[in-house]
């Protein structure tokens, strides 16, 4: 099912959304890096539902126990388990899904491919699946740390409100709004309208941009690796993505060779390009400019409305939207964004030691 | 280096732009598939240089050769290597470049991560590689042919000019015209397009849209290996790459859950939905409707006219185009573009077949 | 570090011999498979410390949860993680080991490799990381049965006492005596020798055989994943085992090739070999008959004896003998050993759909 | 098929006996090694048939081509694809074969497992394909030659001969005898034995020995991925090995742990062991003590006396010994075994580049 993802920097969730618990073991993190377990808790509960009122209003705490390889609060190069009790599992809640597709969920397909699921709260296709890797992309951004690596995502775009360009704004100020978006002009509109769209019993879809500075140059793989290939792989294997751009993006194919290269100068003996649509990586490696990214999030699939479907059997229902939904998921989804750079930028940082004689 | 793709279904890439050869090993291709040698350089043609005057005037004519693997036209199961030996090197052009960056290309990011390179044409980083893809890819899409699954990509933009939707077109004329666009009317405004950037010694970016029908029902693995999220890394992995999308896409984000939504219905015992904004995947597997994808190219890096850099010392130095290249690369990106899907496809096909009991 | 065995039935092991607790996550067991947790349990209460005189009277009851993956009784298809608690750690025992490097241990090497390590009882070198693997060898197990492969393992040489040839031996009386060698008579010199040398304060060492019976035909990767290569790595992995040898093993140097092939014939209209000493494995790849082979495993390291070592500063000092451990470690290798083979053949199982058209 | 091998120093390995060629590509060799092409084809030349009376008199001359990687004698980071022609490919001698299983030999398996096969002279399973693995063990080292590490094999064993202790030997006198046996009256009367048992057309087995000395300290990973664990696969993934040990191996079975164990002391600054019975690895790990291993290799299967077998179609037939065949495999065996244990310590070299912040 490959619940992995990293090559060297490797992590491996697994739990469902009403089972137990939900975890996360990252094997490979090198010996020697202090955690900073505050950190790693502070980051979920950025994720965690019940935030504001335009997020999901069910509970969980989301509490993490590291169960092995941190020895006196320092990495000793042996697997690192991380453990989430579940705990509000309104179970009942979901009762009436065991042998419905919800549309636009993986109800289906999972169905399909493996017979009988977990149906509760979508079981392993939920988006609490999530919260192990907000886990584990803390302690890779312990890592990064190390290399001054900083990693900064925000909601750039709601329905169609958009925020100005990452370069004119204070990427500092995106925790500011409960939208997550640092402009605040914007983050008003933003707010207003998943308001509305929440009082629509509906949803609506939305971006998360992502910006890296500091990157050490010579990261990525460069033919299948590439770092944006990996970037793009992790970004799309979150809950709801449907797209994924870096540097010009789609925008870039509409430009002239002449206007889209980046030429390099020499600052004060660091060579450096004056534009940046190659967003901080040539040829699949990281060239010491920002790397800047976009992530679409298609709307959330379950609303508060009566849709028509199928059953198990092919017979024709109608689902009721029940339970306890996000009507954007994008504010919760900046940790997420961070956290899958992180571990992918991590997994590079290790891989890039066997560059070089 | 990681110049390797795919779990069970696995290629190896090799091999310079000027050096003796490219190739590629396929391991885990299944015994027992005729192997079609005319279609595999059949595929190959269709990327090579030369093949009209919107391409590169190079001449290569990209012989594939098949060493091991397949006894009397059919595979054994073993290794199938093949290899396409380098023939029109005209290296002497690329001389002047040994210590140049050439602006937004892979010459400074590969003088960073691992010293002197084989700069000639690009040497590893030349989208001369994808040759060795597109090959590895025909004996993919040979297999897929064992399942039915088609897979038809076309050039549905060029800088601003967009082809209509793919379900208005007939992909079977995908052929017919030089910029590999169905559509006529906007295949003629590309190409006027291109001719135009040409003259002005320049380039121009443009989209590849991809179509795969009949897709077996349960491909792609669900977390971190959803199917789009292997076809996005795939897409991501051609250079010039800089955006992938499916199904909805970025434009998804504007529609609200409530219109996004695919409802499932039952057509004769088979479950389909009745719109197909989901791409044909859920939960990232396969429902068995279309899936379809944009894949964004940017303006080719080589343009004929001077430009600013710095070399290896840091010295300011202009840069001259030379060279034969391709004023814009999505015509010949197309079956680039059908190969990575293929290889991605097969792959899960192989992969699903441990899912179940 | 590499805590990660397989390639389609993926385990992950974490956990140090003191911390919190012991795991594993398997990812990769498909799903449909009823999950009888009782027979996973009595797996690990056969490996488990305290079982009789002849081990180490250090008590753990060792008793396993489920986190995730299996719902209702049956798997899912997603990844089952298995936890268990660490309970009887006494961890001042093995304060004054934090400086050490006792003798023929892992002090030394993981000191080297990593620095500062968890050091109670050993961390994550302890022999209790294997607890998680019998734990998910018994799920192993669970997917062999459907293949009808029975897993058998048996003491056949503790010091220099011998069981005679497994042919001559009633496997399924393995478990009537402490030391885990069916034939009674041997088992009670083993017993005797066993006891002498804990008298003596002392360790030896002993071989493990293992046969299984009812291999499908056709398991095993031919060229470097040979299924004898992946038995013998994944035997060497066992902490304290020096040696692997399939069929006839080191002996089969001895002979002549006219003595040693196994000639073919057909019984019954099944292809069988009128000897084995191919060890049921022929170019990498099972043949249907038995697969045999010995696993050598050193005398403990830790004997109740002064030694002579240094700290890590260099300083000479001596390492008392304290703690609880085992004399002789074979009787509690042999669900280890089993364990470690079901998790192979598991794996070349799956892997072996992929193999043909 | 699983053709690769290695996880940072990667290779990858094609062809049959009788196809075009044979080859091998490395991914993952770092960039600015510099590259002794006469070394990698010396090791070849080891490896060859023909060498001597005691070898197969089938000639190959088995000429290495460096296609890509390597630029202007030096490693670019990008794959390194070596390429063998096959020249003396007498396939008549095998076409009574396309139908027969061989005794002891992979027809029957490949068989079951495939379908039809590449028979001549063995096809993929043939011992052709590690001439590859000589090839690319040279490159491997070459780069542990920058870590003054070196690998000495020889042949200790045929039939029931047996050299002294490795100890006592010179090992650079083991090119000096046709049979590769460092002590000069040991080798007589193994050439003496493999002449006679050649006389008799049968053919016998042997043992191989190697020694690495100067292994960097922290070698290897300590829980699955344990250096001798890997040690262990590649040997037994080597055609005709039957077993595998290390440092005490068998025979450390029979020792009491007060025998066995190795005690550490500081020699001027360096911790050591007085014993080594450990054979240079703890834990997994090395200490930097002499690595010291056997291999055992059964007797060639295909012997020049009749034999009785079964065909495709389960008909009992005999099988006449033709072609050409070596009596004795082991003295050929020693250069294959030294490219096995290059590749594993370069890979575990490059991955012990991550252990450590």
């Amino acid at each position: 099912m490959s619940n992995s993802y990293g090559t060297l920097f490797r992590i491996s969730t697994f739990g469902e959304s009403h089972g137990l618990a939900i975890g996360v073991v990252i094997d490979g993190c090198p010996a020697g890096l202090v955690i900073d377990e505050t950190f790693v808790q502070s980051e979920l509960d950025r994720r965690k539902p019940g935030q504001s009122r335009i997020t999901t209003q069910r509970k969980e705490d989301d509490v993490v126990k590291i169960l092995s390889g941190v020895f006196e609060g320092v990495t000793t190069g042996s697997p690192i388990a991380l453990l989430i009790q579940n705990e509000d599992s309104r179970s009942k809640d979901y009762g009436h899904l065991a042998e419905t597709f919800r549309p636009s969920h993986a109800d289906f397909t999972y169905d399909a491919k493996y017979g009988p699921r977990d149906h509760r709260g979508g079981g392993r296709s939920s988006a609490r699946e999530t919260a192990a890797r907000v886990a584990a992309g803390a302690i890779a951004q312990l890592l990064l740390r190390k290399y001054s690596v900083s990693i900064n995502a925000f909601v750039s775009q709601v329905g169609d409100i958009k925020a100005p360009d990452y370069a004119q704004l204070d990427l500092s100020k995106t925790e500011d709004t409960i939208v997550r978006c640092p402009d605040p002009v914007t983050a008003e509109k933003m707010i207003a309208l998943i308001d509305q769209v929440r009082l629509s019993r509906d949803t609506i879809g939305g971006i998360v941009t992502c910006v890296v500075k500091n990157v050490p140059i010579g990261l990525g793989e460069p033919v299948f690796d590439k770092l944006h290939a990996e970037l793009g792989k992790a970004m799309l294997s979150i809950n709801a993505v449907k797209g994924f751009e870096y540097g010009s993006g789609f925008a870039g194919v509409q430009l002239r060779g002449s206007e889209h290269n980046d030429e390099f100068y020499n600052e004060g003996g660091r060579i450096r390009t004056r534009t940046n649509h190659s967003g901080g990586i040539q040829g699949g490696i990281s060239n010491g400019e920002d790397i800047y990214f976009n992530v679409a999030f298609k709307p959330v699939a379950t609303i508060m409305q009566d849709q028509q479907s199928v059953d198990k059997k092919g017979n024709e229902v109608t689902v009721s939207g029940r339970g306890r939904h996000d009507p954007c998921v994008v504010p919760r989804a900046v940790p997420i964004v961070e956290a899958m750079a992180a571990l992918v930028l991590a997994d590079f940082v290790l891989r890039s030691r066997a560059s070089k004689l």
